[in-house]
């Protein structure tokens, strides 16, 4: 591995160190209480066990980001870290999507459902949730990059006769 | 490309087409009116765009298994397909995820949030989404091994010294 390539990994691999770690400490202090026809509710991020799950996800990915950025000087198991870096995309990329769907009916509700939009009345648990996905999202994307980078190193140019 | 090889991803890209194309049908033809207190509604796979976007990503994954299939006999383009299968992974991954968090909430609902549980008034349109989830998580699963074979068949086993 040269030495450019190491330096864009690592940061690759820091900038998403920063996103999940930020993703989770958004999301866990997500919490607003609201009074709607006399009743007290309150939102918090506990309460959907998407959310809950969007939390495990990021969690996984920054702490496997954290072993992988102290082991990155050791080079014997890069085969499994590339097969990890495709298995944390897909963990990010499920956690971010199904926080996504559930947060897109928080905003606008499903009418032939009979749901009804909830950020009107909780509009700060909303900017939080919607912090910690553009988080995620970044996350989700820093990995992708990793991911195709991994590959593109290991294979070879894209294009070619397999050897 | 050894020939038991071939087979194997043959085999595994034939169930992924099956999967995705059962995942399509039986979501499209999801459809069940229901009266509810006097009124009639009807839930349609269309309603939710998370739904919607399940189908057009199981469409594209469709697609690109048939093209492979075809093309398998050149492998020009082989690191291509690597990439690609990973993408296809993420899609399907992304697309199960929100579908899934939506039909949690239709067979569950969120007593916070106020979002009341649908499968009571239109079960069989909850059957149908049912079935089209389990398929297209047949797809994603079908994917997974595929990227992760042919990861392992370009990268070699998976502990070793770079080259």
């Amino acid at each position: 591995m040269t030495m450019t390539k190491r330096i864009i990994t690592n940061l690759l691999r820091l900038i998403a160190l920063g996103a999940t770690v930020a993703a989770i400490v958004v999301m866990v202090t997500s919490h607003q209480s609201a009074e709607v026809f006399n009743l007290t509710f309150t939102a918090k991020f506990s309460n959907e066990p998407v959310f809950k799950y969007f939390v495990v996800a990021e969690a996984i990915a920054c702490g496997y980001t954290l072993v992988v950025l102290i082991l990155s000087s050791r080079s014997l198991l890069w085969r499994l870290i590339v097969i990890l870096d495709a298995v944390m995309t897909a963990v990010l990329t499920s956690s971010i999507s199904a926080a996504l769907a559930i947060a897109r009916v928080g905003k606008k509700g499903n009418s032939h459902a009979g749901w009804l939009p909830i950020c009107g009345q909780v509009p700060k648990f909303c900017d939080h949730v919607t912090g910690a996905l553009v988080c995620g999202f970044v996350a989700a994307i820093v990995y992708a990059l990793l991911l195709v980078f991994s590959l593109y190193s290991a294979l070879g140019p894209v294009f070619g006769v397999k050897p």
